[in-house]
């Protein structure tokens, strides 16, 4: 569906109270706000018409099902992340602007996570996301496939940590560690701050700096 | 809830048909298929009772509710993990066995993931996992924080492979890369596998290697 077809709907029936115009810009929303408040199971086409104060067949109209409602979800957040600034950037300093946005995005939606991550990415904005990432470390001549494995690398740190910030309270206890026979691991937790996401911030950003120390190693 | 007051329902009750003794073996297995089946959030106590063929009140007699299920489940896929073996390798084959077990773990089950990175871990099992790894960093002569970190990113890194050896068909199609503005990452896709599930696979353990020398560079 275009976007020229979006958003048409209140001119057509004039007799129904005015609502905002259902664009995708406003489904994406609708769809991440679900997903943030209690996951993708949940955004059923149901609810996003629902969220969006329309009937399901109306939202038909403009989506066509939850794939595509997906495909917008996963741009609305591309668009969170993306940066053509990174162009202009050598290549380690775009790995790190673009490692933080990737991390701080999905730190504000672990919800989307699994999902993003074992379905298909077929929208425009993340594919220019990546194209836009590869090309920055590609025109430091870097070989393709080396940069797209550096990528993937990348995201799933990123990923992992931004669970993390979300994570229910610690993750782990100094006391329990010692007590279930792990004293080592005891000994590491009870130096750390007690604020989880504190140290999943900052563990991230150690890691990222070193993950892009890694790739100064030829091959 | 200690390990000798489990299973021992059937022989207080002797009126009711034989069934499998109720241990904490056969309930995480029935929680773990659930979960592996329909997700976290279907893994209520209600559906393991039925699964295990037993009533909830009975269930709950032998686990206190849904976060002792939580480590219950984290235990058995830790010990699908667990190796002491890796304590007599060199720290870089034992992050590479290690790396891998994880990863294969996760990859039979992804729809653990999320809650288990998201809530506290508080069972012997793996807290022991995680003193293994860590003590068989520290006696080649790491630093407890560094062991620690690189413990985090080697998970997040083995999660996110595991998510993707999961996926739904292909994450990346070149012909779409191509149409949508992104021609570096179509040619790069273009030479790729088309199998998903061989790509995760060659990926992470490609990143894996590279993780390992990583952590030559000191400091």
């Amino acid at each position: 569906m275009s976007r020229t077809e979006v958003g048409t709907e209140d001119q057509r029936k004039p007799g129904r109270p005015t609502r905002p115009p259902l664009t995708e810009g406003a489904i994406a929303d609708a769809a991440l706000a679900i997903i943030d408040e209690s996951g993708w199971q949940a955004c059923t086409m149901k609810a996003v018409a629902t969220r969006l104060g329309v009937r399901a067949p109306s939202l038909y109209h403009h989506v066509e099902g939850r794939p595509a409602i997906l495909d917008l979800v996963r741009s609305t957040i591309a668009a969170e992340i993306h940066d053509p600034g990174i162009l202009e950037l050598p290549w380690d300093e775009a790995m790190l602007r673009f490692g933080t946005a990737y991390y701080r995005a999905f730190a504000r939606h672990p919800n989307t996570i699994e999902v993003l991550s074992t379905t298909p990415v077929r929208d425009a904005i993340t594919l220019q996301l990546y194209e836009c990432f590869l090309q920055s470390l590609h025109r430091d001549g870097w070989d393709g496939a080396r940069a797209f494995e550096a990528l993937l690398g990348l995201e799933h740190l990123a990923l992992g940590f931004a669970f993390e910030w979300n994570a229910e309270g610690l993750m782990l206890e100094s006391a329990r560690c010692a007590e279930l026979g792990a004293p080592l691991l005891a000994e590491i937790v009870a130096e750390r701050p007690e604020d989880q996401a504190a140290l999943a911030e900052s563990s991230f950003m150690s890691l990222l700096r070193r993950y892009i120390e890694m790739f100064r190693i030829p091959g």
